[in-house]
């Protein structure tokens, strides 16, 4: 037994610790985060991607704990997954608590877990480690920065987060107990890189209310605000405008109202009475004195915004006098759902304002002025950008140099990658290999390549199954059947569907005795089809002895 | 007979008039742009979208030509489709010509056009149209715009444009010959609202150059640009600077050796004897004297650059010491792809330099500035928003009434509104339906909503196919096989397989006789597999008749 701290991260597909982070010493484990992805656009059929929890498997026993930074999907999606597979001890801050609490009651995995509320200042000692937490800025509140002592030195892990230092909302990093902690010694950062191609600092949120304001004093007919659900802190500012603009504000959208109901109950969102009304009721209202806030801010089509957009919303129709906020950014892949429900909201004539054509929006991540003073407060001796692609780890490296980080102690790593670290030195000695981890429908891991890549196939061209009737005494083929979908409208390509059926019987019948008939068939029809009208669907031959009773 | 000008934009999707513009004056018709669109991606498996030339069939005698405003695949890539059809002159600028020869040769239709080359300045009458051209800067040499002179008034159409007021390049629009041509009085001006919301004027294409001097002054290794093969002005500014520092310039990709040596041939591209070297060659160089155009700046898969990224390219394998520039813009849709290609060259530890870094693109579209500019010029009595999404339709008229038109001059189209226009007066007269026309392999128009709906179910759950074999006397369900693909991975569900086959089978038995069988073991099995694996894949019953010879 080395002592010697290990670090890997895990999970979070392009993004390096994403998801999960473990911390390693001894025979005791730390796990920080346990969140979920989106599937990329390519990856057909996904519900989430988790992280491969294989290494975890055969250390339960080892594991003191687990710290939830906050509440977003990405960092505590996967935990029902994890909890069914092992209890753990759960640690986080009171509003992560409550969302994680509705989470593993719909996922019935509740008695798995213990969970534990922690808050800024506190400190928490499992096994050798002693995590002491920081409040951070970031787009929902009570996120978390953690220092966690260990006996090679201290680690200091910048959850998701930003520095609002220009904002006077609760929960702007203490700045002067950053800078202690830096004074003590820290021996390694791991911070979030998501920004570090962005300069200056991230704007204050104080300019999308600055914002707000405008638009709730030139707007004669209804305002329609779309964001994140979990983006709180902007929910209370459009209550807030929307109250000092004497406008009554009505919550749409499943996850929208969920959210603004628990979080007014632990008194995350401070509402005037008489200032929530129901989105059933607003057209008893002047349209001058209703706000709307709802989902669907990245183009979800099932989302409120997207009905809205549609026509086929249940209580809102779209006017020419509506005007509609997308207070929110489209993140990479979203942007052509996102421009087409902007679009389809124009065509009705409303005023629609979003992040290109004016401040309706900022970012929850830091951008390189808050990466560089988050290093220049802690002066950590090595350092690791996580929370980011490759291309953001990159940039924030540099930063990291540029701001006084040797090179040699800038730590680059992919997930898996174990970074063994002591009071002296910090390098890769090992990796984990990492699957991805697909969970489809109620399935967990079953669809690998093999399968995505069928579905690739079938979404680009569809399929033509042939089913070759053999005779049971002669084994001829005495008949062949042919369906599809996908592929052509079948309905007016009869023709075509005879023209395949006869090249299939032909080719079948064609065959020497005994050869292997089905491939030759699969093989006459794929260069038949492709011939015939330049595609490529998937051909499959069935044969059926017909076996009469 | 009205005297009345009509203009009908088709075609473009989501972009308005961008494929194809229709001008009729009496029985006479100009046609301006024949081009095509890439799907958008839940246009599964399509390969391009075209323009519905139903109305264009029954008026085919009525054409007195065909306009290219330039070479563009979004203005030319329907050109061989509507030939295919009928027979057309067809006007362009020289550029223009050599690309649409090519296009026209490889889908052999040469023979359904006469190419008549026009430039800058040129007059030509067309039945009641007397068109002439401008030329105007845009992401590819030689784009024209065009005054069209009618019997009710000069219509001005931009193209595609930007106005490069700072550049020294050739061909800059001259703006004092649009001045006079807006003294002469412009009835209607149709403009590219494509960059209607970007501030200001778009950057000159120089600090695109300049950046690129930056880069060249300061690797030590290979310099690898990507960009748009039509692109030609990027390509001969890599040209110019790869020469001024002692660089030889291989080309990579098909389509960019091919648009070099076209252009090279016509005289579009300033080549130094000794500059171009073999990409096979490059080997033989100094690392530090190579600098490389390749295609991919997209994302494209096959193209050089992600060849390059995944590490299949044949003649180059990526070091850290090459330098790699993405001279583009991802166009919405592709940032997945573009993002990924980023990741894994700095993963092969390159220097990736792209847009959100560094100026090494700048758009081909007029920003605000240039297109108040453009209508204050040619201080146009109407004023239509062509070549953009609604957004930016809707931004582009805000700018046109901030630049002195009346809202009620303003005139805001969808594809198929039919405008009529005469000196006095403007107006939406009637609509022609539109269908989307896709083209999928080698045929046009045959996939439609009920094709891609069956492709979005399989790209999400794949299909199962039953199979019921009856017996042809007791009519009876004997057996049944199960085929699926993109479902589940076969070969480790062996146990699932079989379960729907006896869910399938205990069904089909117990179906009262005469019921409709293959219905109910359909949804019988529909409610199977969500309960077991909380999937929809596409369920299809086939039943067969056993009948043994």
């Amino acid at each position: 037994m080395v002592n010697k701290l290990r670090i890997i991260p895990l999970g979070g597909m392009g993004e390096i610790g994403k998801n999960m982070t473990l911390f390693e010493y001894g025979r005791n484990m730390l796990i920080v985060d346990c969140g979920s992805m989106f599937p990329e656009n390519d990856m057909w059929g996904i519900d989430l991607v988790i992280p491969d929890f294989a290494y975890l498997r055969s250390r339960a026993d080892l594991i003191r704990g687990l710290i939830l930074t906050h509440g977003h999907e990405d960092h505590t999606g996967a935990l029902p997954y994890l909890l069914r597979e092992m209890s753990l001890p759960v640690y986080c801050s009171r509003l992560t608590r409550g969302l994680a609490e509705v989470k593993l009651a719909q996922e019935g995995v509740s008695d798995r877990a213990t969970l534990n509320t922690i808050q800024d200042g506190d400190q928490l000692r499992l096994g050798p480690f002693e995590a002491t937490f920081f409040e951070v800025n970031h787009s929902i509140p009570d996120g978390m920065g953690l220092a966690i002592r260990t006996p090679v030195g201290t680690v200091v892990h910048s959850g998701d987060f930003k520095l609002d230092i220009g904002s006077e909302q609760e929960g702007a990093p203490d700045l002067a107990a950053l800078a202690r902690l830096g004074g003590e010694g820290v021996l390694l950062l791991m911070a979030d890189s998501t920004g570090a191609e962005r300069p200056g600092f991230t704007p204050p949120e104080r300019i999308v209310e600055d914002t707000f304001e405008r638009i709730f004093a030139e707007a004669s007919g209804r305002i329609i605000i779309a964001t994140f659900a979990s983006l709180l802190s902007r929910v209370q500012q459009v209550i807030d405008v929307a109250v000092r603009h004497n406008r009554k504000v009505a919550v749409d959208g499943r996850s929208m109202v969920d959210n603004v109901a628990m979080a007014q109950e632990m008194g995350y969102l401070r509402i005037p009475p008489d200032t929530l009304v129901d989105i059933r009721k607003i057209d008893r209202l002047p349209p001058s004195r209703v706000a709307i806030i709802a989902t669907g801010s990245q183009g979800e089509p099932q989302a409120a915004l997207a009905r809205m957009a549609t026509g086929i919303h249940r209580h809102i129709e779209i006017h020419p006098d509506d005007t509609i906020v997308l207070s929110a950014q489209a993140i990479p892949g979203n942007e052509e759902p996102v421009n087409r429900i902007i679009n389809q909201l124009i065509q009705k004539g409303a005023d629609v304002i979003y992040d290109k054509l004016a401040p309706v929006h900022v970012s929850g991540h830091g951008s390189q002025e808050d990466q560089k003073l988050l290093i220049r407060l802690l002066r950590p001796r090595f350092f690791l950008p996580i929370h980011g692609e490759p291309r953001h780890q990159h940039q924030h490296a540099r930063l990291a140099h540029q701001s006084g980080i040797p090179w040699e102690r800038i730590l680059v790593l992919n997930n898996g990658d174990m970074l063994e670290v002591d009071e002296e030195s910090a390098r890769v000695a090992d990796h984990i290999d990492q699957e991805t981890i697909f969970v489809d429908g109620a399935v967990v891991g079953d669809v690998g390549p093999a399968v995505l890549r069928d579905r690739e196939i079938l979404a680009r061209d569809g399929f033509v199954v042939a089913m070759l009737a053999m005779d049971a005494a002669s084994k001829a083929v005495r008949d062949v059947q042919v369906i599809s979908r996908g592929f052509v409208y079948v309905r007016e390509s009869e023709e075509l569907i005879q023209r395949i059926r006869a090249e299939a019987l032909r080719v079948a019948q064609e065959a020497p005795p005994s050869s292997r008939t089905a491939e030759r068939v699969q093989r006459a029809l794929e260069t038949f089809l492709l011939q015939e009208t330049g595609r490529r669907p998937m051909v499959i031959i069935v044969s059926s002895t017909a076996s009469v009773g």
